[in-house]
């Protein structure tokens, strides 16, 4: 077995490479585990962390050519991270169809001309759902009021028919907003949902840029990152159609995020609360809670309560306190 | 107002181009009706009716420049019927999404780079839903089991997402699948619900590929024409998102439409019923019924009966002898 992840530097793309080259194996596609021979790991910049047994490839994932000279004959899984976020998506429409879907099209018609297809694992997204009820069910539709949703969608729809065609076995799942994601604030819509946990933490000041009864739809960086290899490991006949699955997670007020920063420990008044209009225009619009029956039959798992995030958080940034 | 048409010279391009130069006005985009000083029909071919007031380009719509060149500064109105049928995108994947994704996506970005973001009306389909609850809803997932309605799916979701960021003024409205077309059987995966109205009428013989007792949603010539006009005519105000709409039509099972076709007097014994499953397993999945409530409430119209369809065809076939 032959792993390539792309966004490989990112914090999920060095959680997911540690994780797989710990295990040693993963699903072959008919529901055993296989070992896996080699790693290759791609990104713009170098990962810190590279599996022994790994390649590295430095570039830009929307270079057609670049995909198809990094990308190996014998991989069998593909787990695409690299992507353009959801802010930066709003504010910059061309790089985001650049990143967002044509990269992911030319690297899935690459694989299509491999004699073996590879399981693709695509992380999509809560903000595929925009126009959409208060409870997502498994067959709601996506209706995204982001450009980052409609790119996520437009992906989704190529993924699923060339797998129906045969051409890949993909897979997209549609992750719940990462909290609490280690680093600096980035230019993800839902960024300040991890800053008002991780700012204080460390003693620093964080703003909310939303009303503090907001309601999201949000999973653990550990819990997205075992669901990810589940995708990965699923045999193709379980997974069945249509390729796009919600991924279980938690629903959650900011103030209940807020409230279990304080029942850990945290100083609160260091997260200071100034609206933001364009943030709270993406963030309102995706899904406060999901129905997720067929990811729960198929085995994806979510977050047991928001204080277990917080706690994940606050172990891992103990443990890394540079992180 | 100035009227581009691309697949102009299909039947569909034709009757619009006709009725559009006959009334001689078009929705200025705030509900009122203004002169259409001038047309461009693009096409692969050269259309056979091309309004005094019009220009015709020859050329491939998935050239962007092209495009560029053939689609003037000044349009107000974009009507894309330019697309591949279904058959023919379920054979050909790549041809499939050259014309029906990246040729549309070169339109919409050309059209984004005009002073003035004209309307731009995309005919979507049924088949954009494929796994599907019997009675499609206005919100119901386009969930396709077929790259023809993939690749629409895909581009209703751009064209979606390009009008709410004010880049062009899109509407996507979902053709049911129309009957009695005029001249030869097409690539179309319900080709066949044509033949078996028109061949016998022209004391030919068709054949029937699926099950008598299939239910399909279809829509006339005239109904689909008037109802892409009326996408041009709308309002934006009145429109709101999603840009996406189910047309309406009539739930007819071809058991029903053969009645009607003995109803108009026309031999039946000339439809054969020879099963062909790659037909079956495309048109099975489209949907038998719509609850078009939104594009009701907008004013759009389907037809009474199917007797009256059969009839429409009849008297078209009357006047135009060899059509």
């Amino acid at each position: 077995m032959h792993v390539v992840i792309t966004g490989a530097a990112g914090f999920l793309g060095q959680r997911i490479a540690n994780s797989l080259a710990e295990r040693g194996t993963i699903g072959d596609n008919v529901g055993k585990q296989a070992p896996i021979s080699g790693f290759t790991l791609i990104d713009v910049a170098a990962p810190q962390f590279a599996p022994p047994n790994s390649q590295t490839r430095i570039g830009d994932v929307s270079d057609a050519r670049f995909l198809a000279e990094a990308v190996p004959a014998e991989s069998t899984h593909v787990i695409h991270l690299a992507a353009v976020v959801s802010g930066q998506a709003e504010a910059d429409f061309d790089l985001g169809m650049k990143i967002n879907v044509d990269a992911t099209r030319a690297l899935v018609e690459h694989l299509a001309s491999h004699e073996r297809q590879p399981r693709f694992v695509f992380p999509s997204s809560v903000a595929v759902f925009g126009h959409a009820p208060p409870i997502i069910e498994d067959d709601t539709a996506t209706l995204p009021i982001s450009s980052y949703g409609a790119q996520k969608a437009m992906s989704e729809l190529l993924i699923n028919d060339m797998s129906r065609k045969g051409f890949i076995d993909g897979l997209s799942v549609r992750v719940p907003t990462v909290i609490v994601r280690p680093g600096k604030p980035n230019a993800a819509a839902s960024s300040f949902a991890s800053s008002i946990v991780r700012e204080p933490m460390a003693g620093e000041e964080a703003i909310c840029p939303v009303p503090t009864s907001l309601t999201m739809w949000v999973s653990s960086p550990e819990s997205v990152c075992k669901n990810l290899i589940h995708a990965a490991d699923l045999a193709t006949d379980e997974i069945g159609f249509p390729r796009m699955i919600n991924l279980p997670g938690l629903s959650v007020q900011i103030t209940e995020i807020i409230n279990a920063v304080e029942r850990a420990g945290i100083n609160t008044g260091l997260i200071l609360h100034q609206n933001n209009p364009s943030i709270e225009a993406i963030v309102s619009t995706w899904p406060e809670r999901k129905n997720t029956v067929r990811a729960n039959e198929l085995g994806f798992k979510g977050d047991l309560d928001i204080d277990s995030i917080v706690q994940e958080y606050q172990q891992y940034a103990l443990n890394r306190p540079n992180a």
